[in-house]
């Protein structure tokens, strides 16, 4: 049965899945950019950017492993843009330039329709307005049989996994303290939902915990 | 110069010191005692309570280190007793039986008075009326040129971090989910505070993270 998966999802220590006053100038949030040093630590990190270097090794791992039998990605609206309310025209087409790193279809929640944006190397960015499920339903539909990854941020993961719909989530503690922004257990009682804790593993840079859901 | 330390204070995953519903019953809050599972397991736990057998390892080496240059501890009140308000006798000698893991002066904050209590092996109970400023004096005096260790709970961790008189904060993350309980980083702006992160190791039943204050 294909799942609904999150994978290496960037926490700090204090929490926090994003810093605080998340804008145009700071998409991650005031120094939410350290939550991901771990990753364009890696070689496979680069690797995606076309270059050499990267460390192998723990977290080199994490991120392969991370796109694995992939085949769609959900993100919210937030995560895709930094703008607010109805799509003012087309410009916008992410955070991640022509040939964006998914390379398959991507599902954005938003509450404002606007047409699908194809972009080079295997992405289409697809907007769905009829909620969470129907998101799921038409990314299952398109991943063909492979797993569904759930990009983020926090308020669409809290959404899913309220919802009974999240079969597995992995966070990365990063040993930063970020003081504020979005906490991703905030108000969320993922023991009640049913998750287990089934690995805790550290590279150092980060501290990955498996959380499945076991009912 | 003779630091304030906490060590080995042990969160959940979501970053929960104890769980909810504190009480007699329950020291830890509901399901708290999974936060200390890895320290049961240690072989350093078990020489403590005069037993064989515990794993050694990076878990072990912690708690071992925990005890090092130690020479007293301040705790809460609600970390030595369940009870709340005034002391309806002298019968309660906390939580450890006759012979307390300490060895040394501990020094008990609480708004009520009571004469110390002198326990097996070294420890002596004090308790402390005039503030979590004049505790810590009496505690650096107690020991002698020693560390003082900052036994918890979450409340009073946190009172010592905002006061500025912390200098470090080890916390195990232990992979359970508790949902609820007090949560060590609630409004509480670890990094304006001052605090890093040095060290991030897990052992598979804890990630230890070092937190150490800069400035």
């Amino acid at each position: 049965m294909p799942r609904l998966v999150v994978r290496n999802f960037s926490i700090s220590l204090d929490g926090f899945g994003a810093g605080p006053g998340q804008g145009v100038d700071n998409p991650l949030g005031v120094r939410g950019l350290e939550l991901h040093e771990w990753v364009f630590a890696t070689r496979a990190w680069n690797e995606l950017q076309g270059e050499a270097g990267g460390e192998e090794g723990l977290d080199d791992r994490f991120i392969r492993q991370g796109d694995e039998r992939i085949g769609a990605t959900i993100m919210g609206r937030n995560m895709f843009s930094p703008i607010r309310g109805p799509w003012l025209n087309e410009d916008w087409t992410g955070w991640w330039g022509e040939n964006p790193p998914y390379h398959h279809p991507v599902f954005v929640l938003t509450h404002h329709r606007r047409t699908p944006i194809p972009m080079q190397g295997g992405t289409t960015f697809n907007f769905v307005t009829d909620g969470i499920e129907a998101a799921l339903e038409r990314a299952f539909e398109a991943a063909g049989g492979r797993d569904v990854r759930l990009g983020g941020g926090v308020s669409t993961i809290q959404q899913y996994m309220r919802a009974g719909l999240l079969d597995e989530l992995s966070v990365a503690i990063v040993p930063v303290l970020l003081g504020g922004g979005e906490r991703l257990f905030d108000r969320l009682d993922g023991r009640a939902l049913g998750y287990e804790c089934v690995e805790l593993v550290s590279s150092g840079m980060a501290a990955h915990a498996r959380l499945v859901r076991k009912n």
